[in-house]
């Protein structure tokens, strides 16, 4: 018998009855007081140390080891309340639905590259994209995998892209992305242009597929990635890190990562970086060290040395301290450096 | 006792308890890669088929066979995470809350329309807004429910509306729809005005209340529609449609619809299109069949013919591929038309 | 053993395992028919009488009495679909987060004024925010929490704030709030300077840190609010309220309110106003009851009467009529007042 369109409409989907799904709620909420010096603000604030997130996945089981899975990830300011910008997506975190089998995953959508999903294992702050951490600069050498999208858009991310993650084998993983060409929106980049005619046009296409690729090698206390990105404009990336955990309680971290930009930059267009970092526990305390530097040609140096604290109280909840000091260049062609001091406390809490 | 502040905060709510809901949250992400020749972009893209969900509903019993209703329903673009477009609403596929009962369910807010809810039923690819299908366009003879909206807006539903649809009595159901005059930001709309004095200004009041009436009626394998509706710059519209199962595998359908734009078009002023449509289901898989064709006064016809199929992996979840060709003139005024191929492939998730 | 990526992003945390949280959604949707006299928008328009809210929360037991809490609120217009306003966030709301204990409650991020949450309770409608309530303009007698946020946000919450809510203490309990001075997007406020040279330019950091402060009492069937707060403009306000209830049915109310605007105006620069109502319940209907006085030094007195009929359908739903009759300035220069008459009849449904 016909359901009244009513019910249809209740149960949100016309053409087929479905089951009922378990979808999952989760996210991220944390705020702190901060103090950076040297910088265009630096009064103290209340703002984040992490991305804040509000999520919804989900996986359905389709029998024979095959499983369907979708993820919409939310991000957001929680001292304002706003997304994370205004020219950033409501779905800045991801939106990817795809298939898990036996031939791994594949995923389709926007979301991180396959690379900068990679080299969080390997940086000291898990990622975290705050000042103390390195994860958005110093860790991937000045280098952004979306570079024509709209000004004030995420750096690590790509959209119009697709997923293969390979199942690990004897510890071995290999993690593939590669996104359309289609235009997102961008101002013009000048590149090896000129003004009047920039190398990449407002809302041009990419020259070239985007591609983002990872190997991850995991076996008992060692962790090694090699990895290689190459973006809209045609900037490549080459990656390696390893990780060693000599006791649990203790993890080492180095990275060491190739920006190649002479696809649009005449001179001077490679940056190098490299990153240490340890991890260490202490009962329900976690330490954190970085020390890392950035060398782009023909430019001052950017140095770093971090130290944080993470203090657990629960599973999902720890309070944290960070303690940072970077000398850096203000500007490209500045031929002196700052040294920028930041201070951060506050609460992190995973729901 | 007096509960703190921070209790009936964090309940979300004051000035009184309430019994917990059980809030349902749905949706759907469908991403695939498509390509459509002689468009503005005719480049591979990864894009949806389907309309991208996120929602949330609820029903509460009141007791006496009498239910409170709610839905909210965001809509967004699976391939970059953006919601559908900066001027459409968070919640633009819908937010309404109301009551059912013996009376049938009247509910207030933004949705589809009586009409465009109800001819869903009789579109070959179940209402999918995407080339292969026939909603968008043919299926409704190029009319739009909304054209006082922002530009980009949908094109099928009401904002400020009151919704009642009547209990089914032996098959038949009568579906009614009226909106307020408010004016909700459009730009001029020219009409039988001048550029100057356009019979429509920018950020216009309706006309009239725009309102929007269907019947459908079920026996057995038949159903059939009948509908019309005005829009906000009076616009009017009639359809009738049918279907027909002689097996329960084999689903026929037929649509017939006529747009009248009399009251803001001096000459030429009707579109009639109608469009005829198969579902064949074979095992998981079914298959999709259409043609139709759109034929406005003085201008020449479009006429599109499509397949698809859709491989079934659960009750929620299939795999699809779309092949259409539709030949159509560029604009309003053009002599000849083009042959615009569209190619779709790609996963469908419900959740 | 290490997690493959997908595993972990598909867990939404990198770093960390942690046990699933139980997300609370809630919400409301209230939608009716409403229709102001002498207004700039004069129309019978389907629009809401509350906040429409969308809103995730969780607790969690930290153990030893310690909870972690969070809570971000979306709010929407339910008659478009679309949130608020264009320049108000996503989490419109709130966002916060924070911990609860034997030391109260700390909670950092964005939400209502320890002052604006305490008041509601003294408020005849609620403190919903419509014309026939009192909430956001007789009972704080015209003020602003927020005059340094974006043209159109919401003019009741700390942005960038951390808040202390005391436990209850036979039952008084104290609320403090303090915010960091952070610019926020603001347009130009004149204040005591000129078109050339305003007091506050656009964008401006707040001249002195915005806090709010309020003490609440409450002793079997009294309670009473004092309070203070200081915006970013430093324009200070203060108030008192009490109500009683001489039977569980009727709860009286009477709110007494000053603001004193001397640091951005010369002259004229007070404002006190005062709310009296009556809440009256009935088996399952509810009167309310209110009138008021607004007093701008130098200016033409506000005055406002209301009653509404609230008829509750179950502990979640009710169905509302309001009638309001407001006699006030259109313009602060204005030598005479308008009458405006507001009716209001629809639906309000919690989930």
């Amino acid at each position: 018998m016909k359901k009244s369109l009513v019910a249809l409409a209740l149960m949100g989907a016309f053409g087929g009855a479905y089951a009922q799904s378990s979808v999952v709620i989760y996210g991220t909420l944390d705020a702190g007081v901060q103090k950076t010096t040297n910088t265009a603000n630096t009064a103290t604030q209340i703002t984040k140390r992490d991305n804040n997130k509000l999520g919804f996945r989900g996986v359905e089981d389709l029998g024979s080891g095959l499983k369907a899975l979708f993820q919409l990830e939310i991000r957001y300011e929680p001292d304002t309340g706003v997304i994370e910008s205004t020219t950033r997506p409501l779905f800045q975190g991801q939106s990817r639905v795809g298939l898990q089998g036996a031939f791994g995953t594949v995923r389709l959508g926007r979301g991180l590259t396959a690379y900068q999903e990679s080299t969080i294992a390997f940086e000291p702050w898990s990622g975290l994209p705050n000042v103390a951490g390195y994860q958005t600069n110093l860790q991937v050498a000045g280098y952004t995998s979306d570079p024509l999208s709209a000004a004030g858009n995420s750096g690590n991310r790509f959209s119009n892209a697709i997923w293969w993650n390979s199942p690990v084998w004897n510890g071995f993983q290999l993690n593939v992305n590669v996104a359309s060409k289609e235009a997102n929106g961008s101002p013009a980049i000048i590149g090896r242009g000129t003004a009047a005619a920039p190398q990449y046009g407002a809302n041009a296409m990419a020259s070239a597929n985007p591609y983002s690729i990872s190997a991850t090698y995991t076996n008992g206390p060692f962790a090694a990635m090699l990895a290689t990105e190459r973006n809209a404009i045609e900037t490549k990336l080459w990656s390696m890190a390893a990780s060693y955990k000599p006791t649990t309680a203790l993890k080492l971290m180095a990275t060491y990562t190739k920006q190649d930009l002479e696809h649009t930059v005449a001179v001077n267009n490679e940056v190098d970086a490299w990153v240490l970092g340890a991890n260490y526990t202490v009962g329900p305390g976690k330490f954190l060290f970085g020390y890392g530097q950035k060398s782009p040609d023909g430019q001052l140096k950017t140095k770093q040395i971090s130290v944080g604290y993470e203090y657990s109280l629960s599973a999902r909840t720890y309070l944290y301290v960070d303690l940072a000091s970077k000398k850096t260049p203000l500007t490209a062609t500045a031929t002196s450096d700052v040294n920028q001091k930041h201070y951060a406390l506050g609460i992190h809490h995973n729901f």
